[in-house]
């Protein structure tokens, strides 16, 4: 068969994911996850305090922020902050995070508290936000731990995992976790966000040009269901170590 | 059967859509559009140039943008002009209502112009973002006949029509068109933006807190293709008027 | 006699004046004015509370907001929420329509509420903020007995009424409500707001180019004084409708 | 008779004006202005080009901008630049001085450039627009001069004198040229910008509270036409030094 | 020899200083400083309240804002107030002020007040940094004197003076004092705060182009304490004064 | 001897600094630099322009932009972009970083191209912008190699080496390299730029409360010199690698 993907890779082959704790010093949660040359800077913080819409409710909150160095990219970004404002792409990332991982918090066990998931970008090589939401689940483990650990909480308000991938048509085919090469020349193009029961948290696909069909969708959402469940793998093999 | 919708629709029912074209006078495609009480007024404006990043490609464009005027909600919001910037909600609304639209365009055959449509929402009960989607599309086809008319493009750049309806689950039942009662009650949100030829142009489906099953997934994805008949319908018949 | 006006309308004619109470839902005051082609959406919302400056002294506050949809107009202009700031022209307009109505409200009576009119054009012909200044009048009783209904206020705070009209000299002649094609294309203009005592409450005429004399001036009070009056009427019949 | 303004001065009475020219030496003109203790600098720069909206038209531009030092005032006002924008009252203001100034220059003999009036309180005691207004009149002329004297222009673009003065009701009394005491404490206060033909260019009168009847107006204008006399005298003695 | 200033002056030679207190009336305190043809207006201004990093400390806090007026240049600067944001330069000029008069604060004897100095340069000649310092420190005492006088302080929160100059190597040879001719062309350019002890508060040397060696830097530094001693005596001249 | 550094260096010893190159994939120069905990990654980036003051000159420029993660720290910072604009301290560090790099290039012999170095912390312990210095140089020189490679320029633009190093006086005794806990609690903080042919480029040294005394800064300027050499040898040691 004549099908080649750009990386070589099978239509249902992820990069090869890694996932580092500890990348800095001070987060209470530090993580670089790479999906392949995708890098990914994902660190939890947390505070004892909740936004104003949410004082008083007994409950916390999660948030998450989102940015790209300027050069992550194969040519150089303007400054976001140098500019005066996120542009609409980063707020949407950065409003998916959020809400794909408050999907796995129980907000009254957190408490009164906020934790910030700041995802940012050393390296951009295709799928940065599903690298991201993968990434913050494990720094987001890692903050839960750390409070755990002080007795800042009694009950774990981790419920399940989070995990996203991206999945597209390319060249007619669908295939698994798309690369720079692949997103930038395909037809249509999926982000899904799973928990590690087989539920859907979010879907995003978007079809810039050619609809797709429901055939495609189903065999999209087939592949992305094996991604997860790679991901989950992974997330729960770096938890695991000390 | 105990279901009972707030608006006491049945599961499969729409609100009452309305469209008036013409609503104002110096646009070149002007519609209001009515989903039950969600209403936007959509105007295609046509100018003569496109952005930077598509000068000289021979290639038209088509853009959006969305607003929401302070009073169209129970409670007043602040005006987005006085804040000094859009919202990540606006930017992503927008964004989205551009997409959908430049898929049923040729943009060669448009000519290096670009369509701006703006949607402005006058009042809001739920759906403002695919009420926005399927009436911008009629007045996008105002302004292709604007200038068919003047004889400034000879082939015609639409590619088929464009529709969008939200479904959701709410109290456990996929519904279609989710009204702001439902939409502020409800488990899983979906924007189903359709091409008449039964493709899927975008899917954003979103549960913030219980994840969404594959059968209830699929439930969505049938109610939503009933829903975009009915407006591909309801596009057609103002079409067809002088 | 060779004088005529673009519209064919007298000197001292108005355009057509409607005045559509309850155009929208939500707002405690929702009227659409037209003047002619020109129609503003003005509402009244109702807060339970005063900014900082205000907070203490026993009374309310009235202000006032101003935006035109982007293509209310010939030519589409940017969208002040996408540029990021509102505009010199947007602050001075919204900032006379607030001084106008505060003209007519006793804020004691008010108490601490503050009412904030938005003023909307959707579709302009000249004469925008003396349309809106007119329709925000009748948003504001409305509003005003909507807290009288609920018995939130005791004593009427509505001391009067307030409403507007452009002036101007057009080729020589002094004329009643400018529209665009005279607006565009005169030596003077004059916005007058009145109270139904007779009384001025704002007067702002500007001669960019050829300034004007003091028996132009006395004529064009006189017709502005006329055109009040039709006014007062148009808003006493649209108020004595259920 | 027990009428007493709080500076003791009659209500026909002007405070004491003087004007400075050469203030500072790098502009092209330079002035400072007082009305009593309002001090304003007024500076005009020239520059070969004009802005966009004017280009190709073989006519100049006049424009205004407008500040006001953070302790010009009793108790300090944010500074603008630091707060990140002007304000609605500098906006105004600024759009005021613009358009009184154009009203004296004849573009077409100005050519394609562009004089910017900055116009900057040190000290503030009311009146800071007015005194603005007729200092930035002389720096504009001394401006003219300078193009002159390098032959940049054969035609002199200057038509007739521009000046401004502020007039109100203080305590039921009209009274000229209002300094803070009155001004925070007056029924009524117009600024009036006129020419030395007797030509009105601008009208700005302001009744928050109580409406003005037309007898008042009346004598407010009187009193203006004899302020401004005034302030053509001083201008004029300014202009014939050397 | 053959080395001459653009000015005339020696190498050692200070342009001449003058402080002119009292300048304008509202500000607690309000200086003139000229450092020949640059002249900056000082103003202190003190307000009963410390920004939320200080509160309930004790403390007091001292800042300052710097402005440069539009026309102050040979060539006329853009109006940051007019940008909508300050400049980098703007914004180093005003933290250097800041930190430098700090340095001669005892910030508990004080009080939880806040002093803020702001220095807008109404002609710029060179040197409008150190002109700025050496003229806030100034209207600073003179603010602290009349809170003596309120008695709103018992103990002289002024710890010795501060004072501020520039030197730079001006082709080849250490200089006092640059002037705009001198800092336009000069191989190194070196602000030097000191306080009357003899002591460096701050030292900003920049060598864009060629680096200088230690000789000169020690040169430089002996310039810099004879300029600021003589500084430090026009301060006191102006103080002594009733 | 009772003095004792808080991490236990001696007085003259700089932390551990590591430079390594090729630390992401996309940008012509980058770095990673650690001056102990502190990280820095350093990119530098080729454009085939300049900005409009530079045009038309034939010469080239060098520029630099600073961020700092938000959880770079030991707690969180507000984003910047999200902020909307970048403080003081950011501005100031990247115009210091630039000027500093200028200062080693020939920018003839650069051409009209543009290098921009972002300097992007990843992790803060003191030292943040004499890391990005020190490390931008290093990007800087493989930027160079990179178009000398490609042929796009003939002769190298860089003139010596730059590095930069921070000193100060901490509880009465100078020393070298400050971490963050010594930076928090020191009297006198200094930074010293210099090239590898001993001259200085840029001192900024600053003393909030006490002053620095002739002989401390003699000290300081001796340990600076020092370390800059240490890292010249950092910088070559890195730069000899494949």
């Amino acid at each position: 068969m004549s099908f080649v993907r750009p990386s070589g890779r099978t239509a249902d082959q992820m990069r090869t994911v890694s996932i580092t704790r500890g990348f800095t010093r001070h987060a209470e949660g530090s993580v670089l996850v790479a999906f392949g040359d995708t890098r990914v800077l994902c660190t939890a913080s947390v505070d004892n305090k909740v936004p104003g819409f949410m004082r008083g409710k007994g409950e916390g909150w999660v948030t998450a922020e989102y940015g790209m160095l300027p050069r992550a990219t194969h040519t150089r970004n303007d400054r976001e902050a140098s500019r005066g404002k996120q542009g609409g792409r980063t707020l949407e990332i950065q409003r998916l995070i959020g809400r794909s991982l408050r999907a796995c918090v129980d907000r009254a066990a957190l408490g009164e508290r906020t934790i910030t998931l700041d995802c940012d970008v050393l390296q951009a090589d295709g799928g940065t936000r599903t690298a991201a939401i993968t990434g913050a689940y494990v720094a987001l483990v890692d903050a839960v731990r750390w409070m755990q650990k002080r007795k800042d909480i009694t009950k774990n308000p981790i419920i399940g995992a989070v995990a996203a991938v991206s999945v597209g048509v390319y060249r007619g085919t669908p295939v698994l976790d798309l690369d720079y090469a692949e997103d930038s020349d395909c037809d249509t193009d999926m982000n899904v966000v799973m928990n590690d029961g087989g539920g859907f948290i979010e879907l995003q696909g978007t079809a810039e040009g050619h609809a797709f069909r429901r055939d495609e969708l189903d065999a999209l959402l087939l592949l992305a269901g094996h991604g997860c469940n790679e991901l989950f793998a992974a997330q729960q093999a770096a938890l695991a170590q000390a």
